[in-house]
């Protein structure tokens, strides 16, 4: 399966000077690497000394680059979505609006773009993905898009299962499924579809919470700022489950203890067009991926829970448990805790901040 | 009426360290100013010298400044969904659903922040309101939401009430209603809703498409692509009819002309936290509204509409007419152009691109 890698940290350029430092060193290695960019703007064009279109485009051997562009993404999944109604009604309706009509609104793009990166995921024409986003905090939203999606389905498919709503409901359900869907309407049917979303959401999942899948690095410059926010998306990516793999310093040399126990690489300016200083700061994704401390750890048998997040102080996080899980609050990103069988349903006993690990007990 | 300040460009810092020049400037002048970002990290804390809460706090004489956190808007807008709810269903189910639990999906964050700065502007309580947004394309999405959102509606509405799915389902409409809803569930009573959500929308979309209300200003540095990203931004914004009033040069000078014909206002760097260079060059924002030029002028008389396209070639531009309503794509921006009724549901029979208008003869 591909690894996709990611760049995190406040200067836009210098993001996306590192990503293409990576992705000319592994495929100088030999590997297939796919350098893909929601920048609509003129930055990746200005990085590759060529024009990047939507498709695919060779930039060297065994690398390629596209420029996601949401209006042509949007059109594309269309498509998907009137083959979805015409599967499922009678008479579809969308068939009226065209995808070349459609207007964005925010939120779209990243899911479409998500959507867009699974499928080239999915395709294996690539050993690498690399994905060069526009903003640290938008991306992080975008890669938690499965988890958090995933938790809306589970607690309001239980909510309405369990509601006086469905009951008052219940017996229009047969009638309507008979007047305009394709399939039956009995619960079964109507189960089937959502079974099939979370299957889909949990594969997504899985790839971002695995850092032989997805695999993020930091990006800093010299400016104390970028350092702090460094250090903030760090935090703010352990509550999406992503593992971290290291921090890169382009043109700067911040306190290394700043991101420890991260490894910091320092990467050269880049001069001229000489990638090659750049290419050789590239550190290996094997040891990155090995050395990576992980998000979270659970253990059943001590009936505990150490969720990783640095760059908090204990007044940054709050934990609450309104609902049936366990609700995380740092970094502007919200978590609940999708946890083992075994610890399920139960209410913490006590939680700890220690050495940048919040330790749940339950 | 408040007026909305924003500012658009690559480099992040210089766009927040411009917004909060303004804010320091205006409110010397004796204006009510409040500073609001989207920024969680820990830039806004650095410019201002404290540390920033999600509620407005004084920030010196006439200034206050906030932080909006996307989780902490969410808690309270779910408790608007609650109120809504409860309004027309008999059994409202949403109640055992706690906003502290909710997790966020991308695109909620911009809506809710569109949202609060909408309550913050019908407040009158400042006299300007100052957007500090983290990314210029995410923010054109935000400001663009009203007119996108309602070209939804409308487009929908009217493919869903011609359509046979319509019929089909009119049967169970009033049976249904009369089960679980506290309103009739005729025709009129259902539209009504409708109507309010595009009054509303209705509204945002004349306080972003007029220079008085929402005015931006573009940011650059010396980094050539800074420039070519304020030049995309600037017809980027033109898609979403958004009134730009001048370019501002951040610690750097380039060349007037990319930003003819608006005014380019150089700005020394800050250094010492000594803000008053800074302040010295902002501009006043009411010529800038009475020299900026017009995102749409529509002729009625002639039958034309001239859009102004800055930072685009003819191939940066896509028309069509799929749909009821004439298409522009450009920017990674789509627009559905809202018509008057003289030129409505008519042809486009000749366009041309010139001197950066698209010009349009129905």
């Amino acid at each position: 399966m591909p690894q996709i890698l990611t760049f995190l940290g406040q200067s836009r350029s210098s993001c996306a000077i590192a990503s293409v430092a990576f992705a000319r060193q592994l495929a100088q290695q030999g590997a297939r690497v796919l350098w893909m960019t929601q920048d609509s703007g003129p930055l990746p064009a200005a990085l590759w000394g060529q024009s990047l279109s939507t498709e695919a485009q060779t930039m060297g051997a065994n690398v390629w680059a596209l420029q996601f562009q949401a209006a042509q993404l949007l059109e594309k999944s269309w498509d998907v979505v009137k083959g979805i109604e015409a599967q499922y009604l009678r008479n579809p309706l969308l068939k009226q609006v065209f995808g070349q009509e459609l207007v964005l609104l925010p939120g779209m793009e990243d899911a479409l773009t998500l959507d867009a990166i699974r499928g080239l995921y999915d395709s294996q024409t690539y050993d690498y993905l690399i994905f060069d986003g526009v903003s640290g905090k938008a991306s992080l939203r975008m890669w938690g898009l499965p988890e958090q999606m995933d938790w809306y389905i589970r607690r309001f498919q239980k909510v309405l299962a369990e509601s006086e709503l469905a009951q008052a409901l219940s017996p229009f359900i047969q009638p309507i499924a008979g007047a305009v869907l394709n399939i039956s309407g009995s619960q079964e049917s109507i189960n089937q579809p959502v079974q099939q979303a979370r299957s889909f959401l949990e594969a997504g999942r899985m790839v971002v919470q695995s850092g032989q899948r997805l695999l993020s690095f930091l990006v800093t410059t010299a400016d104390p700022a970028d350092v702090e926010m460094a250090r903030y998306l760090w935090g703010s990516s352990q509550q999406i489950g992503m593992t971290v793999g290291g921090a890169i310093a382009y043109h700067s040399q911040p306190d290394p203890q700043a991101f420890a126990p991260l490894p910091l690489h320092a990467f050269p300016t880049l001069g001229d067009g000489n990638w090659q200083p750049l290419m050789a700061a590239v550190p290996s994704l094997d040891v990155a991926v090995q050395n990576a401390p992980a998000p979270v750890v659970v253990n059943e048998t001590e009936k505990q829970v150490k969720l990783f997040l640095p760059g908090f102080t204990k007044t940054d996080i709050d934990l609450t448990q309104y609902g049936p899980e366990v609700t995380i609050t740092a970094g502007d990103q919200r978590r609940n805790l999708f946890l083992p069988g075994s610890l399920k349903n139960r209410s913490v006993q006590g939680a700890k901040f220690q050495e940048d690990y919040l330790i749940l007990s339950f």
